[in-house]
């Protein structure tokens, strides 16, 4: 058997290795395939998603490594869920993945997490976070995580703390007060591992004897950013560090703010603790929106830069005042539910309502990187009424998705 | 011609020497009656405003001085619109009134209303704040002024900044900063003459040269505090001090309450700039919100207790964030007409909804303060339902209103 052109001898040994269970041949096929696809499609690559979802990982990457024609890929589609897709979207689709179909890089990134035992987590694994459901066709391919995998069940009761590299004394004494009251109340932490409140909010935690789940935006072979490489190893020691793109790659701007729809799916509720204007933890803020994840910001002085972002969350975004670990805990629709019936813990854990989700990710799909198109047409590409795609486009520029050109809305690159 | 039994004679040219403008004998009447009312009922006694309403002021004087029985004013007033009072309410209105229904401290209240070169201004005067009507059968039967009562006008374009009087050093550069970039947007600045916030927004709104008003609890013939008597001096010079009740009255816990109900009406939208968790502010913000009018709340370090209550009406009263005038100014409704064409200004300025008025004051009337009551029997005397009644009680219990006893919801003692 092979898959793409690689031999199974070639690839299943390295697949096994990075699993962390027993794989008949055709889970080591699929496993193969979806490690291709995370070098293949950045993240939240919708249309990769609804290919697998079609088709399946091993069958779609066939088409792919085969130069299967997009109108061909569009008629053969014709009956499935995947005719979301347009013709003129699997032809960008394809330009986009084709330069990346060799396998090479597939092999070099199992063999690289291999190295540092790393675990690979694909849908339907035992230790595949169930949250990922709700972020459907942009769901990530596979996780790629160091430390152990079993700890992510401890995100069935979990907040994510963000905020700015550039925090205050105050925002850092607030993140830590926080952090380690929520371990207290049996939260894990959700954090991006930078500097600022994001490693406030990891080092309370493993102080206060919590899980901590970092979320990287960049290969696991090189913990960014650099100056916290010992603290994410003490995250892998007692918590958990997760990617979803494979060893080897750079974490890039657009990544960020991809890996940033992550810990907002990973978590029960998002609290921005300190954020200026224009902060990427808006994004994040954005994604919790977006998902209809509970979204919390700390208020601070209205005379700091740094409190900024937090009081335009709390104007603009309707983000719930929170002031304490009481209230953040509050935030978590499942906090109450395990309240009464401990034992529940990670089977019956009530889910964030999901409405939002998808509005503002159908407004994104729509927006080309090459092409301005104005909002009259990304309402009908997105089949969104006008009004909407206007306040969800308003959205995504805040967030540094898109861009308003004098001919239209445009993707912005990613770089 | 007597009222009540004071000679016309009497009364007339002390009257005359506290309105601003020619007068009839029958608005002689009519003014002596509405300034005995301020001495004999309680500021937002509901069922004065009712008796008054019903049969004008000197006829609803007469009939207490006369010694009315409650049954005969229910059957009189059978047809109007002051069935809303029951027999038992009037029977409790006339105790409440009758100690006090004696003409002496109305002749003493006008001559001391004269001496300090007062104003007396009931509804119907030039001068009158339009805004007063929102508060229907709650509003005051008079307003007594120092300073030009002309002034009032700006009030169609004015925000209330309260708050704290244990101030910080933040809260009151926040203040100052707000008050003087309001006035120089335009707005008055409405405020309640307080230490700490109320006393630093008046006095930016003087530096900047720009017109306040302070509403005080207790009559004018002294101000209050007595250490901002002379803040109070300038402001009465250039701006306008208010008060509904008469000179000689002394400010009470429950006036206090009442007095801010008055802030919150003369103002087109009210700020908390700091306040504790049980600051007397969120009884003013309570008011802005029951009248439907714009609340805001400025944000500070969640570990100052004195913004602590700014936090609370973020969370639990759904109040706006604001961080500067702009957003301040945003609050209120008057101000984007304005802009438009300020030559409306004063006449068709849009009013705030008022859809939320009458709710609350319709809960407390219905709450005695001699006999606790049930949720139940609340309900049933208010006309609301039991689940909107719940709410309301919750509301004012932590506004200073009402207390629950084992037996059922009381109003507070008037201290």
């Amino acid at each position: 058997m092979s898959v793409a052109g690689v031999s199974e001898a070639q690839f299943a040994p390295l697949v096994r290795a990075v699993a962390g269970e027993e794989l008949d041949r055709a889970q080591v096929a699929e496993r193969f395939a979806r490690a291709a696809w995370t070098t293949i499609a950045e993240p939240g690559d919708r249309d990769a998603g609804v290919l697998m979802e079609a088709l399946g990982p091993p069958e779609a990457l066939e088409r792919l490594t085969n130069g299967v024609e997009a109108d061909d890929l569009a008629a053969e589609l014709a009956d499935t869920a995947a005719t979301e897709v347009t013709a003129d979207q699997w032809t960008d689709a394809l330009k986009r993945w084709r330069p990346r179909a060799g396998s090479a890089a597939t092999l070099l990134a199992l063999r690289q997490a291999a190295r540092f035992g790393m675990r690979m987590l694909v849908p339907g694994d035992a230790d595949w976070p169930a949250q990922m459901g709700d972020l459907e066709a942009h769901a990530p391919f596979a996780l790629w995580v160091r430390g152990d995998p079993a700890r992510l069940a401890s995100l069935e009761r979990s907040i994510a703390l963000v905020g700015a590299r550039a925090a205050t004394g105050y925002g850092e004494h607030v993140t830590i007060e926080a952090a380690s009251g929520l371990v207290d109340r049996g939260f894990a932490i959700v954090s991006g591992a930078a500097y600022g409140i994001d490693g406030a909010a990891h080092r309370a935690a493993l102080a206060s004897q919590g899980i901590t789940v970092a979320v990287l935006a960049g290969g696991l072979d090189r913990f960014y950013p650099s100056g916290h490489e010992q603290l994410l190893g003490r995250i892998a020691d007692r918590g958990v560090v997760v990617a979803e793109v494979p060893p080897g790659t750079t974490p890039t701007k657009w990544r960020f703010l991809l890996r940033n729809r992550l810990i907002a799916a990973l978590s029960c509720a998002t609290v921005v603790v300190e954020a200026g204007w224009r902060s990427g933890s808006l994004n994040t803020a954005g994604h919790a929106a977006t998902l209809g994840r509970p979204l919390g910001a700390v208020p601070g002085p209205v005379t700091s830069a740094a409190s900024a972002g937090c009081h335009r969350l709390l104007r603009e975004f309707a983000a719930t005042c929170v002031t304490n670990a009481d209230e953040i805990a509050e935030l978590a629709p499942v906090a109450s539910g395990l309240a009464e019936d401990d034992a529940t813990r990670g089977s019956t854990a009530p889910r964030a309502p999901t409405d939002l989700t998808g509005s503002r990710l159908r407004v994104l799909d729509a927006v080309s990187d090459r092409t301005p198109r104005r909002v009259e047409r990304v309402a009908q590409l997105s089949g969104l009424a006008l009004d909407r795609v206007r306040a969800e486009l308003g959205l995504l520029e805040l967030e540094g998705f898109v861009l308003e050109r004098p001919s239209g809305w445009m993707r912005r690159k990613q770089d």
